[in-house]
């Protein structure tokens, strides 16, 4: 089952550098954990933002909640999150 | 070059319906072709609205322009376009 | 798998009143139906307003869209989803 | 009497975090005490969000009160209120 | 229990002058009628809007929405619904 | 002359809580003062919300802007100004 | 006492043009009278618009009222009132 | 002296589509004399949108309300107007 | 030439009350000598507001943005900006 | 190909004034060395407000990407992107 996700980060001007940088590598580790098992399927970035549309597949909107805020910069991201299914019009096999 | 595009299509309670049946019908046929020829690489259906998340994989701006007001249901559309790029944590060879 | 679907109706003033009414007794069967089948679990309506809150118990979002788009007033409704799991607080053994 | 109440919790960078661990402990222990009382009908969580959508039953907009800011992270929370009544598709006897 | 209801009314350009006319005569005898109940309570018009507040008391939710859909201009109106209760500070007795 | 006033207070996380009650217990004092003498006519509590609608009672814009900047919680507030006036539809005397 | 009062026009597609200049020649009577009157104390255009910036000075919010909801062109009006009063470092004598 | 227009062109489904075609003939003829002359300095399409952002040179406000108000289109759009002024970063010798 | 400036201060509750002071009691000198200028020619508080609505007369885009933001308080202002030009009713020799 | 950027600067008042001054001296410089080079096209300044409106000429969104991240008051920046194309009314050659 997919669905859209747009993360949007918000860095304070109060937080500590060190910190945020830590939490950051700690992101790009596990997204690229989630991607290899599967459950992130796409991960853009929106050009000028700090911010992307990630297309996660998973079982169900649980999993799709441990999964979002398990990510080390969920506390700085403003999320908006879109079920998807398949399109009628769609030919991609595997865009379910 | 990727392209995020959300299209919300608004029916107008005032349209034709016959008129507007035989614009899906070439809508359709149009979605089916532009992503056989790679151009519309995803086309997915929000639950619940007559909404599609797509990405489009072209070579312009232009080229972008000219496919979505190309689209037989253009004038019922809201659309939001969101230029995309490589995220520096994507795994995706193909997720440019 | 739960989803909060909120459900505004705006009738348009040009709308035939007689379909508009035969198009409300079909939702109104058409509700009462789902709710027997426990995929409309709540119905609740806005007090002072032509919306209402409902949860829906689908297996997937295509369950749910293919609910949602079905109904007899789906083009007159401007329609939020917001997918729904268990709450780390919560006693109710089926609020999943 | 029932209402409808999406709470938005916003966890400001300057908070301490030891103190906001023991204000979640709390209020973990005021939802669990105030759902056994029937008074907190329906606790859901927001797939992606630190968010919920509850369903109360009071007697009043007093009481709802009182419950709502009476919630250790009630200074934390952005609320939305909904009055809701039953609808007249319901057929769930206690969707009142 | 009092709640303020804000009424903006849309007069779509498509109406019939003489329906609308008679929809506004009938709307005068029920808020006078209805003020005449105590059902409600203030009735005040914002400068410069076809829009006013309105505090009406009444014992539930149901109560209130009944009123509110029953008003003969209810199809053109944007209603806003704030459930109140008594303020700390009020020294008014009747401000329940 | 009736003006509708709404008054939302932000607290910021970092503001010294003593300060603050000491804030809290001034307010208190000066809206009990300005009830009395008439100005303030009606105090609601939102319920579930840090929030009131007031209704002023004085004789000029100018009058109605020092009551308020005069407020000790002022600095914390968002507050929204709607001039009203009598409703043609209103039998209420004093609803001017 | 002043007001700011923002009109914007919106001109429906489906209104009778005669009928709607007839309603402009009507509403340009109408202003150059209320400003010779002095109610009507400044009529700026906003560039690029069909809007316009106003300041009435008027005796009360019921005044005010009247003036705006008698204009000819009223019923296309999306407008915005803001009370005005005299600005502690202005040096205009008549900036009350 | 430099002006950011951004227009949005909204057709609804009601207008006659022989009357605008002509419309956007008249308005294509427009831009192209303005542009000859100077005072259209640049003139982009949005991708994906009937919309453009256009900077225009004049002389005063008055020139520019004139310019715009004078375009066949203008019924039929919605307008951003940002006046522009040399930024202290630019090397540009004409980006007044 | 005529632009409305709205302005909203905001004030963060991390500022020092002294400086913030010494700024105010220039801003209210800049003020006052821009009005003897003839450049700021209106300045009125908006009533319950930390705001207020100005009327500048200068000779470009260019003077205003300097005006502006040589404000001393401009670093805490919201301000939008409206190039106004004369209105074809209005009968104010001076409103340019 | 052409992209429209605007950038709103917002400066958090707990910035350390010293550091922020540099990051603006760097910011000028690396604008200056961009438009120089050609990619950055046009850069105007909002006039009362502190951001621009800036076209960038580049070749890919990736690259639109690196040139925005890379600017030294990113961090404080809220940018909005708007892929632009060549409009069909535009005499000028370059307006791609």
């Amino acid at each position: 089952m997919l669905f859209q996700v747009e993360m949007h980060v918000r860095v304070p001007d109060t937080v500590d550098p060190a910190r945020f940088d830590a939490l950051k590598a700690e992101e790009k580790a596990r997204a690229e954990a989630l991607q290899k098992s599967g459950k992130w399927r796409h991960l853009w970035r929106h050009a000028g933002q700090y911010a992307n549309t990630s297309i996660f597949d998973v079982e169900s909107n649980a999993e799709l909640h441990e999964l979002l805020v398990g990510l080390p910069l969920f506390p700085f991201m403003e999320i908006r999150v879109t079920p998807l299914c398949r399109h009628p019009s769609s030919i991609h096999a595997d865009d379910r």
